[in-house]
């Protein structure tokens, strides 16, 4: 909501994916409203007050404001800092976390290995960034290594898959996230050998060690829009895992699970004090959805939400029809970027661009999600025995919906 | 988003719950922000399209306009339209609701014979106006005949409850439901004398003939800020009802449900197409949830909600405490109004003004529900059997949360 006035770089102004010339739509409200008070209480409403005011800028470190100046090319970095209010028996539990989005780099005509190659050596760069300005956990967007090119319906596609445990993404991460002492999140496109080759959408999370903690497997597969994912991988067999860190306990919440809340919960319901959303989704489908899904998830389930979107408009070689009465096309739309960071107290930061590759860096105070919890009790008032009645009943074939009809029609 | 030319009258200005002297958010936005390109762009992202552009604004039928105009008092009066795609073997299903605001009309020392009679009078005009205006299913705001006073725990204020079937209140509303042939919601305090004088916070459903279709329990009760309404009525044992009305499958989720995504799932599984959400709650409270929850409820569910708030600061006459650390005082702030209606694609209305009185009608073309439901597709993934066991197993109290953790710890 505010500009970050320790942003080494901005995106590069560009009229492909911006909003109508703009950035973000933080950068239009404060352009716009000129009358502090109304700019105030417009901040107030649309994107919460945390502990009384718009959540803070972050001072980044120098360190890392060299690292990203030092980069190939600018990216959108900035940070901010959720605070929880002081506790007498617990110290404030402070983690520092990332969120990536990024634009493929090579054209998806180059050999893949040089597509994947140029997008390690991009990310590398930001993921370096991070570690230098104290990120503790990093996540990276959904399928990071790779074009999103599930609208195509090509097999071929499927060789950037890899495994989860030994794969070159995962060897690529490890040192970095040991050299920094980071626990990285790296969504990926995964092939299980040892259950047939199966192909699967995870996300690996990587400890500070370098060690492989575990995986997720994208719970809801969507089929909208351009996209039926299920022609590549079916629903995720792993439950609700969440990942206890050596910085707070996280789970993964991969792009199109976010429209269902019953995914949030179970998270929830596990003790996730951060779920990461590394999403791909473009404007037209999904934009409005999007200030709303994970805000909405943090408030009901009383943790922090770090919602990440892919950013740019990727090219295909080959057509493909959409289902939408459209011709046959290349390409899909724009992802939109603008990632961010929802708290428990309905606040969140502004976003990262529209239009541009992007860091952001966000202080959470985790202490947060507990004092929320006492203070809206929203565990205590859930009632989950009558949902868990409702839930089995409803998943009966024979299932008698509970309608009053009005006798006097 | 836009201002509406019908409107008869607005809200009086007022610097008491005003935005800094702002009727509500959007009039700020449409007020400073002068390029339409931006403004457009501002609207789509924070505000959604529906059929491919902002919710338009609705020509309100002359014999409103003038009941409006004749009204006591003036009111914020204002209407919009959601359209959904033309189909070939469905014919539209254009449905007019209607959504009441309204502030407690005498004061809360008044005798409360005076203090009933004062808001049946002020909220029948606004009654009247709906019907005029061609309103089918109109809804009114939770405890609408009496101030909200459980924060003071005072038990003398149970004098309000009533009969749901046979009281004065359900008296007063059946013949103008008959009048104008309009389903009406009347969120009451029950008190269910056939089983020992239990009070209860209910939403009668009088259907447009004039019958006492049948009544819903809030489900979900908060223990949390000024309230613990538990001092008063429990939590609801009537489920999750739908009601078929002559114009559509209606729920109402009552105030602080709307917190909870699984009781809005509730009525979502049993059919609902249009779900209210009469409310009463304070800006220092829950201000940045109100555009969240109800948006989001609209598009996991693929329903349209009506979330309607209570308006202006009501003073009791004894001072109480809020376990916030502050003196004892008369008053917990201003309930900031701002009902609106959500859809399910993710669009929504402007706000009625969060500083007085109102009316907002919105056309709703119930065909838009399956529509969503067949683009997105949330029933068909949303993986109810997974949920029903995961529910089955953490309401055993030896629930082990699926927590993995990091091993080199």
């Amino acid at each position: 909501m505010h500009g970050n006035g320790t942003a080494a770089s901005s995106a590069a102004p560009s009229g492909s994916g911006s909003l109508a010339g703009a950035h973000s739509v933080e950068e239009i409200l404060e352009t716009h409203i000129k009358d502090p008070e109304q700019l105030r209480e417009v901040q107030r409403v649309l994107y919460g007050f945390n502990c009384g005011h718009p959540v803070v800028p972050l001072q980044l470190p120098k360190e890392s404001l060299a690292a990203a100046s030092a980069a190939s090319r600018p990216f959108d970095f900035r940070g901010y800092a959720f605070a929880a209010a002081p506790e007498e028996l617990r110290p404030p539990r402070v983690v520092r976390i990332g969120l990536v989005q990024n634009a493929v780099v090579a054209p998806t005509t180059a050999p893949f290995a040089e597509q994947r190659q140029a997008i390690w050596d991009r990310v590398c760069e930001i993921v370096n960034t991070a570690g230098a300005a104290g990120v503790k956990i990093l996540c990276l967007q959904e399928a990071w290594t790779m074009p999103f090119a599930f609208c195509t319906r090509e097999k071929h596609w499927c060789e950037f898959a890899e495994s989860a445990e030994s794969g070159p993404t995962t060897a690529l991460l490890q040192p970095l996230a040991r050299r920094w002492g980071m626990v990285v999140v790296s969504p990926i496109l995964e092939r299980d050998g040892a259950h047939g080759d199966t192909i699967w959408n995870t996300a690996v999370v990587i400890g500070n060690n370098g060690n492989v903690i575990g995986k997720h497997r994208k719970n809801h597969i969507p089929r909208v829009g351009d996209f039926n994912e299920s022609t590549y991988y079916m629903e995720g067999d792993m439950g609700h895992p969440v990942f206890e860190t050596a910085y707070g306990r996280i789970a993964v919440n991969i792009c199109y699970g976010r429209h269902h809340p019953l995914n949030w919960m179970g998270f929830g319901l596990n003790g996730a004090e951060i779920v990461f959303n590394p999403s791909a989704t473009v404007g037209e489908l999904s934009e409005p959805m999007w200030p709303i899904e994970a805000r909405n998830a943090a408030i009901a389930n009383s943790y922090y939400v770090a919602a990440i979107n892919r950013v740019g408009t990727e090219h295909f070689p080959r057509e493909f029809t959409s289902g939408d009465g459209k011709p046959a096309h290349k390409d899909f739309g724009h992802f939109y970027g603008s990632s961010y960071v929802a708290a428990p107290d309905a606040s969140r930061t502004p976003a990262l661009a529209r239009d541009g590759d992007g860091l952001l860096v966000a202080d959470c105070d985790l202490n947060l999600c507990r004092q929320l919890k006492d203070k809206w009790g929203f565990r205590m008032t859930a009632r989950y025995p009558l949902y868990s009645d409702l839930l089995a009943a409803y998943t009966r074939p024979d299932y008698a919906p509970q309608i009053i009809r009005d006798p006097s029609l």
